[in-house]
């Protein structure tokens, strides 16, 4: 089979590998109909996360039929769709037990990283019991890789870290494909207000277009638009959905007493924490590698139309030009790119 | 009457003043019996607290009996044995109805800041109903004092806020009053291991006589033992209670996988957050300005017994000597001083 190998910093490529085969009883090894690019996966090629080694086959996120199982799997059968979960979960160590598979002792994020992922004709998925979920029928399968890893990242480390709730003022800063699933999430608690903070128009347009009911163009006078459009409060939310100091900064200027800061972001350095401001504000500040236990529940809404996450994917890629998407994927703002969908057909 | 006054950056001392009046109908003025001094008040007679215009009477913590009452006071009357709260409370803003009154609207930290406080003969209390509590016959008066402040600022910025469970394991850093009060609040979550982190030794051998579990000197091996004591996962709940760069890069270098860290410490200036190490490790940081909301709940656990605050206090002063009683807590470690304790006897 093909798949697309991290060769080192900066070099990649799709090569000619071997079918993966169930290894373990709890394994799955799903053939691949739709994978997608994430931001990580560019970290992961400019050599940031080291976990990685080289000959690794990218990508954590994707949906497929499941090929072949092993003895111990009882709730998935060949022939089955399903959604590939970015996170890896046995379902029964201390930290899964505790509502933290992130942390898994045996899985977490491994996909991409510590084994071979999904942007691949095939893959293996350990502890597939708990790591795959049935996919509905008659649902828009673009629209449910986002299940794999944005929507329950933007619901579990954005709208539920940020105690998003009815009536509450959310500002998002950073208005990229996670953002924007913030904002589709953190609308399932019914904001009065939704602020969007980017500094690409296009995306803030998108943002308008999915409901956002204030936009604001980043830059000097950010902070004094939010504080005008909250009538001086600041927010009850923040969502830094980037990930670098200036956005984790913004978020600290713009949020309000007892309000709280969920941190999306992948962060490559260490940020400064204004304490001299905020010890008296009565905040909280929020961390959290996203555990996918929300997944489920997500499906139904997306089942539902109760969420449109079609609305993120912009491109559709063939497999055989996946470097093509890559390329595309990092210019995203000058191709207007949201998420890009890879097709196995 | 007579009132400690605070003329200017360091520049301090007892002044004759007018003995203060009811002014608005919810008033009531107490004539003080005990007060205490906090680091704050050291910190603003460094001038680092803006807001404490020079003529202002210290003080934000006291208990004594209520002299005179306004119009609409309905829950005390002349004669009534008092605690007062460092927290000043409407009772009905927004904040307040928010559970959040260190911001109300018209109160909040206003006592020795905005207006005169506790450490003269006489203060006045606006929002008396919602400002005082009644102090518990019998029980030990030193110890009640310490409803106040400390007792609800370690319960809610430290323990609330860090989320202390049973059997879980809390590393507090900063073995000062502050801090031994946060471990009294801990301990009636029944967490497995407390660990107590201080320079000085001597405050370290108090927390063991308080039910600290472990004790570690700082140093360059604090984590290192931190470490070992918790076998290698890092603590439940940080608690820091210091205010300084040293103490809350400590508390990140100590917090586990879904930990809370809860700062209480009063910070100056801007800290390193070390987001690359911690944007996926699952942790809430918090702040709080204590809101004093469960001061009614600590006064039932000290006349219970269940809490012993009277461990927190080391020094007896008569007010005629509150300058000696402002030099023994500022030079608080060679004098082995906690709370200071100021009779108007």
């Amino acid at each position: 089979m093909r798949g697309l190998v991290f060769r080192g910093k900066g070099d990649f490529g799709v090569e000619e590998r071997p079918k993966p085969e169930v290894v373990r009883p709890g394994d799955a090894v799903v053939k691949l109909a739709k994978s997608t690019i994430c931001g990580t996966d560019l970290h992961i090629l400019k050599g940031d996360v080291p976990t990685v080694a080289a000959g690794r086959i990218l990508g954590h996120e994707g949906l497929g039929t499941v090929e072949s199982v092993g003895a111990s799997v009882s709730a998935f059968a060949p022939g089955d769709r399903v959604i590939i979960s970015c996170i890896t979960a046995c379902g029964t160590c201390a930290f899964c037990a505790r509502g933290l598979p992130s942390h898994c002792t045996s899985g977490g994020w491994v996909l991409g990283n510590t084994i071979d992922g999904t942007q691949a004709q095939y893959v293996r998925i350990p502890h597939a019991d708990t790591s795959l979920h049935r996919a509905p029928k008659g649902v828009d399968e673009d629209g449910l890789v986002m299940i794999s890893d944005i929507l329950p990242t933007a619901m579990e480390c954005g709208t539920l870290n940020g105690k998003v709730r009815p009536g509450a003022t959310v500002g998002i800063v950073g208005a990229g494909p996670v953002g924007l699933a913030a904002l589709l999430t953190a609308q399932l608690y019914s904001p009065m207000k939704t602020i969007m903070i980017d500094v690409d128009e296009n995306r803030l347009r998108v943002a308008e277009s999915l409901g956002a009911t204030h936009t604001v163009v980043s830059g000097p006078d950010a902070v004094k638009r939010v504080m005008e459009i909250t009538e001086g409060a600041g927010v009850d939310t923040a969502i830094e959905a980037v990930g670098i100091p200036a956005t984790f900064e913004l978020s600290q200027e713009i949020i309000g007493v007892g309000g709280n800061i969920a941190n999306v972001g992948v962060h490559g350095g260490k940020v400064d924490l204004h304490l001299e401001k905020l010890w008296d504000r009565n905040i909280s500040i929020t961390t959290r590698l996203v555990d996918a236990v929300t997944s489920p529940t997500l499906i139904k809404l997306v089942e539902a139309g109760k969420i449109n996450p079609t609305k993120l994917t912009t491109h559709n890629f063939k497999f055989s030009e996946i470097e093509q998407a890559y390329s595309s994927f990092a210019a995203a703002a000058e191709n207007r790119a949201l998420k890009v969908i890879i097709d196995f057909k």
